[in-house]
């Protein structure tokens, strides 16, 4: 190792086999009730966030994670103007959302008011001021505990949450039951997307259970991935909807794009094609998957 | 629990990353006149090839690299009869070219005779005997030698040789004027296809710079990608010819697999339509790109 | 620059502490019925044998460590004949043991073959051909059996074996019992040593705990170490004897090396010295143990 | 390694060997005019002080080094009236210092104001208020311009700064000019000790060559050693007169330590005869060192 980086962070996505990053400065480490956090700047990645040792975001890409869980959803949507947003602590789920000018109310859930307070004053260049928007209410908050008294319904609804380690505060955010629930607070157009896990195929069990759980729940649900670099992956996330659709043309999603005067640095048209295109290979396990993912029979990743 | 691993191979990507490799037991290691060779086991990718410290190619994952390196350029071709392979010394490149039955002669110049006869020995699950195929005749020299020797014209050419790190045996195989003395060795429907290097953005620059090098000879060339688990990465590659056209349908390729009866495990239409669609930050980044590589104006990458 | 360095070994002493060794190549490999067995080359160290995920000793130091165990017992004997040494598979102990005249017989016990006969192989600067000396008979059995059977008693008897870790084949080799055992086995000036763990205050546990059991069984037993450079740590031994007596003084162990015509170069006058004086801090905590390890109640190190 | 580990420090004794730190939270990190600075907590060492990518001290073992540095000179000393430490910006080498009575005047002379005020905010076990002890005289400024202004004597001197580093703060502090300077600053019956570097043999070249340059400006100078735990080491020292002497014997130090009240953790005599007994085979290498280290010849470690 280049003797000059003394400090690594190790990121293992499992017990032989690990990412590291050389970390210039730690700007904040701490436990909440719910997860370690650690915030950390970077040479290639800028700023890091960390959550329970796996890294959550980077500076440097956000952009295409967050684009990619929120415009799928939101263009296939006639006209959004209520918007939840569950978990999304750095706010650059939020802001994404933001960006349309039919929204009207955006609900956000999270379980983590410290994580959220932290991402606030650390993570400025994701959040871009998006929690002071006046359209914006917070709710802090178990995500099933507010479905389950919530009787209004939404256009579209995001699930940004981390993904199910043992014991990890969102563990039951992946089930049949918690699906049917966000099922029945969906407006009649209503969409539902979620950051679905890694794809890449040694580590794809998680993503595959997730996929197949969600197509049993939903007449329409699309897997589809975007390669993050600072997670050295291509990330999964699943397009869904209550009712039976397709997925627009590109030409359609470039049209749309423009309409609604949206400026992305990630998502078009022809993105969206790689991103909903998926290989043979992945294809065919997908296809050959069996597990329902309930809350008796959870799964979790290492 | 991890800590019974204590072999580990580390594979820097830049001063401040790296990917790290829990190792089973290394298979052999030793230093050709050209490049340091390591063949190891791990758990989660089975048996990898390094060279000069970077994963080459792993069990079980390198049916993509070489199915998205090889089946483009040769369903293009109407009926490719005569092909070269650069480099290529695991044989899993002459393996997929030897799936067509139009195939009469395939060459392959591989300047590491070393490395070549353990691949042979070690990575039988890669070349399956492909060089023991009576249509195969191997050269052991330069390439660069061979090209401006040889007279005859070839249907499709490959490249397959490793990233130009510093002083690495393939620095020159990445200039304007090796890409001429392919498009001269091309026949009149010929094809040319490279592997082109890491395409996620913080190291895009090589790959950026050989995409519009390439560009700058061949009337026809595109760039496109795959994910490869054991890279940690979107792998580059470019597909093109000395003449204007352009890339078939995902129907069309579904066909030609069929009518040519390959049998594939990662290539099909609905994957050429994801690799060959550029998500429009990195369709930016390579549209931006003015860096033409030369013999006196050479790249080489950390 | 470090980062040309690809393999590592890494040697963790505790789940927050590790050295890593930078590893030139990889020789040998293999699992025994017992334990895990891998030999590299080094650069600073020379060639190392690690025994289950630990440095059992190296090229470039192994004769501090040899040196040390062997000789304060030898020495201390009016005239060794006889010697027991359980353990040693390097076979550098023999080799040590045979420098003195008056050696007849010399007995080596090992539980595991394998493990002899790789070291005869691939470690020969170490055991130096002792393996073929005449006076040198091999057992591969369990220790304690051994000396349940034997009936004869040794002049010296010398215990080089691994560290109790959990499931190691060591384990019951640092027991009440087994001093017993060893006891019994002792001629009339008869003396015992043993390597005894790590002394390095954070991980002294394993060896306080042996010195303990030890001083409750010999009616004299001296804790001594030796600082290692592979082991990056003080490692510590002890001297004991079935009857009262007083180590020698510095000048005595000069004379007899002397007389003896030894050959050595860790070990004399000055250097017993070093060893058998011990900190104010490890003093007080030796002197503080009051665990005593029998079969019923065994100890093992991380 | 464990995963539950993910902030590791690596610190490099060389290309091929390191010692791993698990971080369990980082307290601070800076760069100052002179070197890098870090702070941070472990499991083993408690909370670690690193300057320039090494470990400095460590709150589990700090007493360790500091008694090793400060006692033998003060001892040999018959009242320390007024005494001079050089470095020591811990604070932890004033604390011994102060723990003699006859103590007038203690003149700390330290080049970087910042390490000594993050030390005295974060250190406060080191220091224990040494910093506002009303004897306690600070100069911030380069040792040998205070040295050369300084027209009065000192009774004990002592030498607490890093090791000579290429380009770091304390490369001309090991040089026969800085000795010569020392040795004019001392009273009649003055001493002087200074940390001399790492003596594990692989990597003893520096402390070798301090040691032969101080023994032709003194006519007294002896090495010694503590091993010390979180260095992974045997921690080199020089204690030195400008006159002729010798080591008092175990029993002096002992009495001397009773007769000044001294609470010590580390040292007396018997530590003292562990400490100051050097083996065969560092002797050796002591003895056969030739290089003298002057201003036009300097050496650094890695």
């Amino acid at each position: 190792m280049p003797s000059e980086k003394h400090k690594w962070y190790i990121d293992h996505t499992s017990p032989g086999t690990a990412h590291i990053y050389g970390i210039e400065n730690y700007i904040t480490s701490f436990q909440t009730e719910y997860q370690q956090v650690e915030i950390a700047d970077t040479e290639i990645f800028g700023r890091i966030l960390f959550l329970d040792g796996k890294v959550q975001s980077a500076e440097s890409d956000e952009y295409i994670y967050h684009e990619a869980l929120v415009h799928p959803a939101m263009l296939m949507h006639p006209a959004p103007r209520r918007v939840l947003v569950i978990g999304g602590g750095e706010g650059a789920t939020l802001r994404e959302a933001l960006k349309y000018q039919t929204i009207e109310h955006l609900i956000m859930v999270d379980l983590d008011r410290q994580v959220v307070e932290h991402c606030r004053e650390y993570l400025k260049s994701w959040h871009q001021g998006s929690f002071d928007d006046r359209r914006v209410t917070i709710h802090y908050m178990d995500a099933r505990a507010y479905l389950e008294q919530e009787t209004a319904t939404f256009d579209v609804i995001i699930s940004d949450v981390p993904e199910p380690v043992e014991e990890g505060p969102a563990l039951k955010l992946f089930t049949t039951q918690y699906f049917k629930l966000i099922k029945d607070r969906l407006s009649v157009n209503g969409l539902f997307a979620l950051q679905a896990g890694d794809t890449c195929l040694p580590f794809i069990e998680s993503h595959s259970a997730i996929n197949n759980t969600l197509n049993k729940v939903m007449p329409f649900a699309m897997p589809y991935r975007a390669f993050v670099p600072s997670y050295n992956t291509e990330w999964g996330f699943i397009l869904s909807a209550p009712f039976e659709t397709a997925l627009p043309a590109a030409e359609t999603f470039d049209r749309l794009v423009e309409e609604r005067k949206l400026n992305l640095q990630y998502f078009d048209g022809e993105t969206a094609r790689a991103m909903f295109a998926v290989p043979k290979d992945m294809r065919k396990h997908l296809n050959q998957e069996t597990r329902v993912i309930d809350d008796d029979n959870l799964i979790s990743i290492y």
